[in-house]
């Protein structure tokens, strides 16, 4: 080991086999030599192997970022030496850079605190800085997962720290901008069709008309709004709970790390981050994730109605609504040869009944926390992060492979207006409703159309054709009268 | 009948027995004579007898707010003659007053979009204003229900202006109130208790300690936040539908209906109502409620953890943790003498629990609209409503019978905070991480204090003191270190 | 008060007005002088006034058939006099026949046990026997709630014992007949329309033909499928927590209890009611409600296919789908003169969604448990017995005001028929799926009928009127091939 | 290629590199030429690549033994030459012994009817068999992918299929036995403590005693009430969809199919599955997993109670309850030194929330079927198979590594037991409930033992002493008095 503390250029890797031994305050454990991790990580690897759920791996990348805050402040402060730290930063970049993925093996269903994955992120850290300093692997000199890796911090503080740093990121850079792409895809289909007069469904019965911009300009809306409650509710990610160590007293950090740790972790990110102004909530609660979970489910409530919409739309060819034309991306059917199915909204239609599963979880979860700390950790940011991931890649396979291909059946929809009695709310103001409502039964009774029924019943022709005319009664624009 | 349009001053109340026969475009029905209204409520009552969940009151009430402004408008338009828009303004008032309140007897599994709810106004204001005028009740003149009293409306977009405007009124009068009270009876309890040391309790296991005062304060925070996340979801419900009419084109209301109703309703109940941007969005979705029902999921989640923490902290009186005293109010057990529990704290478990069930109910429904509405809006302001009443009914009744008059049980915290071994934590810095955990170990194995593991361990007593104090250990107020 | 313990025939009511003044182990408490309810009914009403949620009467009035059972249990083992527990037979029976429902004013949000309801029934029944035997009302003498009505019970088994038993009956009594039926008239319709060919519509496209009859047949099947598995769930419901008393150990209740009021609540309903095999988890756990409920779940999911199936498949008139033809049983619009909607569906769907609602909150409750008692029962039976209700008043409602009524346009159903393309798929197992798939792609392309397009590839006439033959295409009954 | 249409004995793998083109109804598309799959397995890569989520690879090897079973049938009835059968079945046992794993990449956000997935199995059977037989992969000759491999199936069939027997299988194989070992683990801990006896503790204040194994032994009957439960939901499963094809009139299928096909999958599984009365029913809906899912969130309820109550029960070691003391598998905190947390009874707590979310998702997805296809079945049969594992898992760790090595604290459940008044319900029959509760309310105001209490108020030392003996208030077994 190198006495003057330089840090050398070494490639990820360790160049050995068998097993080594690591301690903890356990004792001993036998620990893959060619491996980063140490003990803590190996015992959660004995304990803890459930299922196939690793703990998302972005969680993992985001723990480089705070593990160099910490570092920062602590060296700043005078604390950790400075060689220390700079071996840390060196590791906890490679960790956030993805170049040490393979070594965060561990699963989602383990202590619900996240402890172990935190300490995976310390001791891959630890022993990734000793080696780039010269140490032996294992060794815990000279940079020791707990005293120097993680100084300054408690599992309890910083994992719902990185929960909210990798959520928050997850929300700002994988969804957004795929919400945002959707709504712009769906608003230029609006502006488009904005003159093509159509015969609107209440109660899935014909309804007065509308023009399909008018209708498709709705989805928009509830996605544009469903995007302003996300970033709404993103905004409680900001508060970090780092500083709070053990039970939210701060207790082993020094005065004013909570603020400096979290001024560091946004100049790092480059998102406003702050330290939460009461620690036990933030340890007691994850309120601010169950918040989140909320803003992510009103973007698949949204979703789930334009794919329902645009899936029933475009039913057919024949025996269908047929207004839509969707594109035709693959075979529908293993027997029924030419069949082609409306795919990409039954796979966002299942990703968002997946997200209310999910956000049905974390709001149990969210509501499971005893005294000092809640310990469904785990469990809310698996689901809250897989919500996201599922929901970003939806809107954009959604968009790219459904949206923007997506042409109309002008015709099949200007028969629908034509044939519609419901015309017949346009003489409602004139002859008044009980009378216009005579006229629509006697059309479909006798299967007439509208006007031979509205002349039969007494109505004049003229008065009829000046006030029945759809191009007329579609209204102005998206705000209504 | 007057025909100077005199409104007389009548009771409420109608001097006939037996049946009166309205009609409507479904012909004639016997309605009771002594009832307001009309033919399209008896139909629903016949049709629609499931069930004891009657239409919550207070939407049936701000119905009358609606149907007020309404008149205000197509009054002030000249569409409707004053005489006529008095009357009905004089009878709208009566509901909103809930001097009408017996004459809603519709239920909440009725047509979807709440029209019969709609008509049952229209027919009840109808009726009155037709009584009022010296009228002849069910003659619909000369006060149409539907002409007259929906004039410029439809059920598409009057319906989910009332479940705005009823939602937005409950949950500013009714629940903000009661959890601002709550927070100040914590808040009142986390000052008076600042100084007072106890035991952290982390994975329920002991950890480092904290003051009773700031354990009361993460409570606190846990509902500041619940409660600006519900006010910033109560934003989304101040943009009304109404303008709309009956697929969002606004079609067979005058230009400028949108605004100026919303201003009139406004006016009427000194809240920020403006006109929804999009009216195809907000006939067709309802998700501004579904967000406003995550808000009230938020509180239901933090009034969760805090019902808990005060129930298992008041456990035993002897085999518990014991550290709070709850009030008693009443015995509980009928077969163990002098028994009593945590009921509060119960009651208020189920009441977020059920806030839960509603809230998956209404995200559910929220998720399932098709085409120009979403017909599941009566089983949405339903749940709504009904959280919003026994959430601000359970912070009303917790925080009176339970939060006020609970004391503290310090002999017991006390003795607590002497006996953890926990307290080693402090020890960790200068000790080091695994020898403070040796000692840990060693008092619990054997038996020891910590003081007595420590120094059989090799830590010198005058170390020990100067780090092992409890009261330097929790801090300085909320924010941590 | 008789000496000789006579029952006397005294109507219900109490005769008299202000207060009196009733004890419990609190101490004194005023109760209304005309109310058979004492101390612990009336310190609930002042505590849990909360919401308009009352408990259920259903539960209140099994609470008669439980008091009863014991009652002659009791006096048959020699430990309560006969005297005494005819005189709690008596008023048990009148609570049962509901003839003292006014007397069960508490609210669902009470204690977690139901302690509250169980001593409201020990309190009335004590009172009204007390009445019966000329005792002072309030005295507790002779019939004492605890000592006497409560005997050999505790709230902690009688209450779950109760839930069974109203949960149990509700299932037989109110569901069941209202699913048989609507089976049955939806069987009627399958078999009626047994050889209607129509279009099959998979991903909602138009897909192979099938018979209207084997349509309804799935709808069918689907309620019966989901009444077996209500039917074996409600299995669990049998087995009663009665004689555990307070923890499971059945202290206080003699040897024998168990059994012996099990058999009596069994002969009292007619149901074959036994004694759970272990009281701890009876008591600890709710899960037989929670599993009653999933039960439930399963018959709302088909309801809300069939309710969806129907108002899609009646859709229109014009622009719709428009192969049923719904009953018409109230207009549909404040605004659209003439138009009609499926609001039975509607409803239906709505309280498919409700009881989906109401389960979410029961599974939550019911993994609440903690030690000795799961304290969330009042939240469980409530919302159990809630679905049931609405459940079966929807069945009930949609089976007479709308699938009794539905009729055919068959005229429509033929054309959808004749147009689709997807009847290729009889031509595939001759031609080969890649050729079949050419013929169905070139009939949309070009807008030729599928005979046009396949001659045109090739196919010989031949061939494609030997196997494309609708009627030919549906098979045989309902077990497909 | 072999004109004898022998089966050559090679080796998994394709010999190629680069891309070769296959074709489908669509037009020809490049595959990577080292794959199995074929054209519309490719297309789905390119539009569904959605998350991380890849199909449940069980459920791929399930088709495995659906597609034997398929070619089985068929070629004893003649349709398909035994050569061809022959070689499908050689190939599609690889898929179901795990040896084509690689080759099933698709995503579960796919198509809702799971046709890519069906479509996946078929091309890679069908590819293989060519190789198998010399043939030129991606030629579809001799082996087609539909026309043979396929062959008497749909998706819409075969989908269901597959899902009943993989979730069949996978709670047979995996979930019961852990259930089953887990409930002896329990059982035998139960037996061991049967004569322990400790305080029981409901609505979390002290109550009368109990034995510490009847405590467990009602967990054990949780467990295996809901494991009944369980087992009787999985009967649903048996029925299989098979035979009815496109939309359950078995269109393409021979007369028959149905029930021989069932018969084979039962014979290959050794499980007793039969052909589904209704194949309307059976592709329209999806309501046996959803009851399965049901049988699943079962066992996670009662797994929530018993974690949540050993985690409660060996919370301290100092300042919690303390009467379990849970095995230390790992440390606990990484900066608290020596703290142990209930890590095993966190996870499993984790599990059974994340069953619940899944289940919510289930139940949903389940009500959303429409006309002749429930379309969300990836997602239905992804969450059940997710909830089986993590269950099976779950069950597995918490047993091994938790439920085991378990110990008890005696001497602190000892004192426990001698502190608590609750013991004066054993003097509640003899001095009356009233003069119980002044003693028992006596003893915790004067800080008194409930002796002292008692004779203080007059109870005579011999009636106590004969009375209160905790021994003796245990009762007999699990059944209660």
């Amino acid at each position: 080991m190198s006495d003057n503390h330089e840090i050398r250029d070494l490639p990820i890797g360790i160049d050995a086999s068998g097993a080594r031994v690591e301690t903890d305050s356990m004792g001993s454990i036998e620990v893959p030599a060619d491996r980063y991790w140490g003990a803590q990580t190996q015992r959660s690897l004995v304990h803890f192997s459930i299922g196939r759920d690793v703990m998302p791996i972005e969680l993992c990348r985001a723990y480089g970022v705070v593990k160099k805050a910490a570092a920062l402040v602590n060296a700043a402060d005078g604390r950790l030496p400075q060689w220390k730290a700079d071996a840390i930063i060196r590791a906890a970049d490679e960790v956030t850079a993805g170049k040490l993925d393979g070594e965060f093996p561990l699963f989602v269903w383990q202590t619900g605190s996240g402890t172990q994955t935190n300490m995976n992120a310390n001791e891959v850290i630890s022993n990734r800085a000793i080696q780039l300093l010269g140490g032996e692997i294992g060794s815990k000199k000279p940079v020791h997962p707990n005293d120097d890796v993680n100084m300054g911090q408690s599992s309890n503080d910083s994992f719902p720290t990185t929960m909210h740093v990798v959520t928050l990121l997850q929300i700002d850079d994988a969804l957004i901008p795929q919400v945002e792409a959707l709504i712009a895809a769906i608003s230029s289909k609006a502006e488009l069709w904005a003159k093509v007069v159509k015969i609107g469904r209440t109660h899935l019965q014909d309804a007065v008309p509308l023009t399909v911009g008018q209708e498709w300009s709705g989805w928009a809306q509830q996605l544009e709004d469903a995007l302003d409650a996300l970033k709404a509710a993103r905004g409680g990610l900001l508060q970090l709970a780092a500083g709070g160590t053990a039970v939210g007293t701060g207790l082993n950090a020094p005065p004013g790390f909570s603020r400096a740790i979290a001024e560091q972790i946004a100049s790092l990110t480059g998102r406003a981050f702050v330290t939460a102004p009461n620690k036990f909530a933030a340890l007691g609660g994850l309120d601010a994730m169950v918040r989140a979970s909320a803003g992510l489910r009103g973007v698949a409530v949204a979703l789930m109605k334009i794919a329902n919409d645009m899936r029933w739309l475009g039913s057919g060819p024949r025996c269908g609504l047929g207004e839509l034309r969707l594109p035709e991306n693959e075979p529908g059917s293993s027997i029924m040869p030419g069949k082609v199915n409306p795919t990409q909204c039954e796979a966002l239609v299942m990703i968002a009944t997946q997200v209310l599963g999910n956000d049905a979880a974390v709001a149990f979860a969210g509501a499971q926390g005893n005294l000092e700390l809640n310990v469904m950790r785990p469990v809310i940011v698996a689901n809250v992060l897989h919500a996201i991931r599922i929901l970003a890649d939806g809107c954009h396979n959604f968009r790219i492979f459904s949206v923007e291909g997506t042409t109309l059946n002008e015709e099949r929809i200007r028969r629908y207006v034509e044939g519609s009695v419901m015309l017949v709310t346009a003489l409602s103001p004139v002859v008044g409703y009980d009378k216009a409502s005579a006229v629509a039964h006697r059309a479909i009774e006798h299967d007439e159309t509208l006007r031979e029924a509205a002349l039969a019943l007494g109505v004049d022709a003229e008065t009829f054709d000046r006030h029945v005319k759809p191009l007329d009664m579609v209204g102005d624009g998206y705000a209504g009268a």
